[in-house]
């Protein structure tokens, strides 16, 4: 009980507090900022909350947050039919399309592989990705999940699963951040960028 | 536009973006996590702002949120009928009452005077707090506002409106914090301290 005088106002902060990153001072600054506002911001909040959960959907192909039926990536004739970038959830999805250097379709696993969290291949969305291989007229898929041991595995897994299935398999290069010195860098970056290093002319723009 | 793929996501991530402190990511972070979760924590938080909003009260007396007519710090018979400690908000009360040091009851001012942004004393709780002083039976006011101009402002325009009321006027003590090196202090704060030092039998506990 936090006994802020009002178990309404309670209630609110309880239910922010359970948001990933918020504690209960945040919660309270925001609870009290949506009760002192002459706005409707917190109905609107309310509103959209209800909205959202009841309305959205998942792309019946890639699992994109749509919504409709299939989500706008999929369902834009400008896009790569042919290229399939393979990643772990949607944030994924916005963080390569903000960068607006892909132009192929996405396919969102819904979670990688984690026995501490006991999430198997089964509770991730790769049957429908092995489907899609075999129906779509897919060339490549690019493997772009997490390096971590978990992401590794999965990415692993997939290739497994894919190799006998006439794509090619890549995965998105890992290396020196641009602009980062060297000296900062830790070990096992720099070490896989040397390892992966590129002719120089592929890096110049033309 | 966001183009997160859902307007229905846009609508929820510039909701929560709205809210103090919390940024686009933060906001896209939130949203997909009440999203994604099995759980219906999407809809307890968007019922219980409602609910706040609709239900919530301010005490008549003190203007602190409540859920009845008057709030549950004025309704406590234990609490001094005598003593008033006036506060900014209603973080302030919370923030006191976390010491468990003050048996009096509060007088919220809902703001501080702030020409800049156009609140004058005409836009605070200080009337109700000038008509208590007459009607209940008061005998100190303790003046607990912001030590900022905006702040000193109102102590000392509360204290012009409180001193021919026969009540003692008082400001709670500032000084170098418990724990807190006299080589980091500010001037402002070491110079205030110096100038109100206590005799040193007073600061014994007993």
């Amino acid at each position: 009980m936090n006994n802020y005088s009002s178990k309404l106002l309670d209630q609110v902060v309880e239910e922010f507090a359970k948001l990933p990153g918020i504690g209960k001072k945040t919660a309270l600054r925001l609870a009290l900022h949506l009760l002192h506002k002459d706005s409707n911001d917190a109905e609107s909040l309310a509103n959209s909350l209800i909205k959202m959960k009841n309305e959205v959907q998942f792309c019946k192909f890639c699992h994109n947050i749509s919504d409709e039926e299939v989500c706008e990536i999929c369902s834009n004739p400008k896009r790569e039919k042919s290229v399939l970038c393979v990643v772990e959830d949607i944030r994924d999805v916005i963080a390569i399309e903000n960068t607006s250097q892909y132009r192929g379709r996405y396919h969102i696993l819904g979670g990688i592989i984690s026995p501490m969290e006991g999430i198997g291949p089964d509770d991730l969305n790769i049957r429908s990705l092995l489907a899609r291989i075999t129906d779509e007229d897919i060339e490549e898929i690019i493997l772009a999940l997490p390096t971590t041991i978990e992401g590794d595995t999965t990415s692993f897994y997939l290739y497994k699963q894919i190799r006998d299935l006439e794509v090619i398999v890549s995965t998105i290069a890992r290396g020196i951040s641009i602009g980062d010195d060297l000296e900062y860098a830790d070990e096992v970056t720099l070490g896989r960028s040397i390892l992966n290093r590129l002719p120089y002319e592929s890096t110049i723009k033309k």
